[in-house]
């Protein structure tokens, strides 16, 4: 086959791959709120949320953050968007539950840190709402599902709303827009490399 | 069970937990520059390269990217982060082969860029490259792939690579040392919602 020849069939076929991508872009015209969820074992779930909560930025939007569980405040994305306009940011956990060993107090943070969340999914001037690693207090029990799920369906309807972490409960999926799993096929960490700054924190 | 019994047996639990996890920890010594894939059909995984170049910024790092295939310049991730110090950004596409019709500009194109790129990965004043959308160039062939691995091996020792994009090759995820592959459990634009902006631009 020559070289026009190559060139005139890529083009054709590129032709229609536009027809059938346009089609579908054309029949995707709803704008909405929507409510994703981001879990699975891989690495690139609360950094996904960051990255959303850049985009957000970038368009001149506002945005609220809770970070549940994270008892560290010296993570790369915290001293980044505190430095920020447009961004509120809340850390509401005091580290993982093995790490305080205090089930009362886990309960009792994870409640108080519930109530900022709320007051984010009532606000209409919060564009993007990120609950990061919101799905460890609902595992724990330390959340109840219900009260967390009817709070999402009464927040403004052209809110975003990002929740990541592991292992997030069905119900959650099923009222969401969005779900991505990341599944985890190869971790730095099991070859003995440790967190790095800039990539897991 | 009455209450004190529970609290006990929850700190015990964790107190196990703990010992485990440090463990872990304590054997995940190594520092070095990683190279992340994140790929597979689900949303979020450009997003996660932008948190991560957050992050960095947050440490102090210095991060470039360069977006491959993306010829739309209205972008929330390129609105930002070119206002932000610490971070060159780079648009090196034209948009997805089926909108420029022309394989002969979309191969020129794409080899243009990596020249940019090899530049950034000789550079170890850059802490994190941020490499998006890299695979498409990659399956159509306008890159080479054996040239691609050869320059990331060269890199400095310390730098970080974040490379995303659907269907990554099999010798580049070889290469990896952290591959997740986000699986696409649920997407609003199959229910007919267009992309977002602050989430999906």
């Amino acid at each position: 086959m020559d070289k026009p020849d190559r060139e005139q069939r890529h083009r054709h076929r590129m032709q229609r791959k536009k027809e059938v991508v346009d089609k579908a872009i054309a029949r995707a015209d709803k704008e909405q709120g929507l409510l994703l969820i981001l879990t699975g074992n891989g690495k690139g779930k609360s950094s996904s949320a960051f990255g959303m909560v850049a985009r957000a930025l970038g368009h001149g939007m506002q945005a609220g953050v809770a970070q549940f569980i994270k008892g560290r405040s010296d993570t790369g994305e915290e001293a980044f968007f505190r430095r920020q306009d447009g961004v509120t940011w809340h850390v509401l956990g005091e580290g993982f539950t093995w790490e305080t060993q205090n089930l009362a107090r886990d309960i009792e943070t994870a409640q108080r840190g519930w109530a900022i969340v709320r007051a984010m999914l009532q606000d209409p001037s919060l564009h993007l709402v990120v609950l990061d690693e919101l799905t460890y207090p609902l595992k724990f029990g330390w959340l109840d599902l219900t009260t967390i799920l009817n709070d999402l369906k009464n927040r403004p309807p052209m809110q975003h709303v990002v929740i990541t972490g592991r292992a997030a409960p069905e119900a959650l999926c099923e009222a969401a827009d969005t779900v991505t799993e990341m599944q985890d096929s190869k971790h730095a960490f099991r070859a003995g490399i440790t967190a790095q700054k800039g990539i897991d924190l």
